[in-house]
């Protein structure tokens, strides 16, 4: 049978490797296995979320409210926006799917940093679009200007701010004149997955929804319950963009895209700052650690705004052969070889979880 | 901002209306709003997927098994298939989406039958084909056929079996005898959203998904948990074909569309074959009192093969204004209107969901 020629491009996304699999092959007891690969948050969801969802685990059969009228009222109070400038998706990247299915196609090139969100580049394959890179791993937006000026024909800019997987992110007000640069009909989308953790860090860091959107009309601003939320398995993510541009993504969402569960976990995670809050400051105190134990080791690593850690090796030391013999030992993080890097990127665990990191860790990198 | 142009055509699905709205709209108690609009199981859920489901909501900070490894699993034993030909969506609409898209495009047309699921239409919009209908509102082979043969750039063909929103089905033999008119380069899409249900009622309309696909490798069949499974609220779906088409299929798959606790509550409930089957038995039972009920008002309506019955109502009666009437009154039905039908659809539900219904549709009949 004769398939649409797009899809002859298309390599599928490379999940980090979930616990049942290691359990499966290397027979490592579940309790046994510490995941640092996917930045999930290693303190769980919030309880009040937990029991909100117990509670209605006997309405699985009915279909979800697909208004989402509870969530988008939290998400509109949360951030001071309207209902009709909020779009909900299967996890954030529904929504890139969705913006890219709107804007980009064969006629057009979409414009990203040369090591990001793999997904980015996944979709807009999937519509035939032309990719275009920067020069740099981490984004410099003077880069990202320089292509954008020299090209007619980019639909879409992707910001990962702060970006996945290196860690960087960029100032607001470093952001804003390079969106002063940027004509009204490309369509800008910053993909805040995890401002949460960068706000916290450094004020000048955070992009406020509401705010960008007012001043850029094409910016579509997105954020997730899967990190700083603790959500990541229930998928869902949010865009906030002005009402013209939320319209046109609703026309390719799917009916009942959340679950019933899913939608109440999001809402009443929402609610619970404490969770969040509390989440976010271990996770600094964590990544200290991992600052101190890199420069231990002489290991260079990028300045974190995120859940994650991305440590580059040096020659001589293989990401590949590090990350699988942590992997014999039941610690499972990300080799970024598949972005063409010889680097790791490990999710900031607990501290249990990251005591065991490390010792396994010198034991592996002082042996190979 | 300009966008795709497919974008232009795309209208939505209208869903049914979900309790909440009904709720908030007319200030109905929820307890006191009975919902027949959706099709969903009104038994519920299988016991042991709530229990499952409840014992892991402290895992939802966990991404998915993106490889659906335990869910696979019972599937291909079930149907005595192999992994690799099966794909899982977020409902089998997803899979519809990820067939369309794989296939179809502005250069194509589909064929569906007049009146069947509305998502057919909205998916083949959405990549810009031409839609073609047969003149028929319910499924008629010959008339499939002919359409068929007069057309060459038919990519795709959707049969719903049974159909919603009509509630007919169509006899294996004569499938199988449509199927060898077919040319293998045109995806045949059987939804078996509904053949449970039909396959208690008849076995000579049984479509099994391991025949079908060995005899015919240009047929995708699709399944879902949503109806008979009781987990309409969750997002799950199947599709069963050949290895080609899976993978094809499966380049469309974004990551993790199916949510940590989808996974558990589907692979929970397809162990739970009592619960489905009283489920069926008890809809039928239930089914024969709305027969009687049209009859004994002189209703025409369609013999269904579904969990829901589709009443034909004469001229002088309106079905939009008996569905707002018995919304006012907390009954939610599906008004058939949007189809161009002057028609209502009723999800079969409990003995005393039934019992209301009957006697509120009498008050609103006969004044009406």
């Amino acid at each position: 049978m004769e398939f649409n020629k797009e899809l002859k491009d298309i390599k599928n996304y490379s999940a980090g490797k979930p616990i049942e699999l290691v359990v499966r092959e290397y027979g490592i007891k579940p309790k046994d296995v510490i995941k640092l690969a996917s930045n999930e948050n290693p303190y769980g969801s919030s309880p009040k979320a937990i029991e909100a969802v117990r509670a209605i685990c006997n309405k699985m059969h009915l279909y979800p409210d697909d208004s989402m009228y509870e969530l988008k009222d939290g998400l509109s109070k949360r951030f001071n926006i309207r209902d009709d400038e909020i779009i909900i998706g299967a996890g954030s990247d529904q929504i890139l799917e969705f913006a890219t299915r709107a804007k980009a196609n064969d006629q057009t090139s979409v414009l990203m940093a040369k090591t990001t969100f793999a997904m980015y580049e996944i979709y807009a394959k999937g519509v035939g679009a032309n990719i275009l890179k920067t020069p740099s791993d981490t984004h410099k937006l003077d880069e990202f200007l320089k292509i954008y000026k020299s090209k007619e024909d980019i639909s879409i800019i992707f910001l990962c701010l702060p970006n996945n997987p290196m860690g960087e992110t960029i100032k607001k007000s470093e952001v804003y004149s390079f969106l002063k640069e940027i004509d009204k009909n490309t369509l800008v989308i910053i993909d805040g997955a995890y401002q949460e953790f960068a706000t916290y860090k450094d004020k000048q860091m955070q992009i406020e929804p509401k705010d960008v959107i007012e001043k850029f009309e094409n910016v579509l601003y997105l954020g997730t319950f899967s990190k700083a939320y603790g959500l990541g398995g229930m998928r869902v993510g949010y865009g906030i963009a002005k009402e013209e541009i939320i319209q046109n993504l609703m026309k390719l969402r799917p009916p009942f895209n959340i679950t019933t569960l899913s939608l109440k976990a999001a809402t009443e995670a929402l609610k619970d700052d404490e969770f969040v809050k509390n989440s976010i400051e271990n996770n600094f105190i964590q990544m200290r650690r991992y600052e101190e134990f890199a420069k231990s080791l002489e290991i260079e690593y990028i300045p974190s705004y995120t859940n994650f850690i991305t440590f580059l090796l040096k020659d001589g030391k293989n990401s590949s052969e590090i990350s699988n013999s942590l992997l014999k030992k039941g610690i499972i993080i990300r080799d970024l070889k598949s972005y063409g890097l010889n680097a790791i990127r490990i999710t900031i665990g607990k501290k249990d979880e990251n005591d065991s990191f490390f010792e396994t860790f010198l034991k592996i990198y002082n042996v190979g």
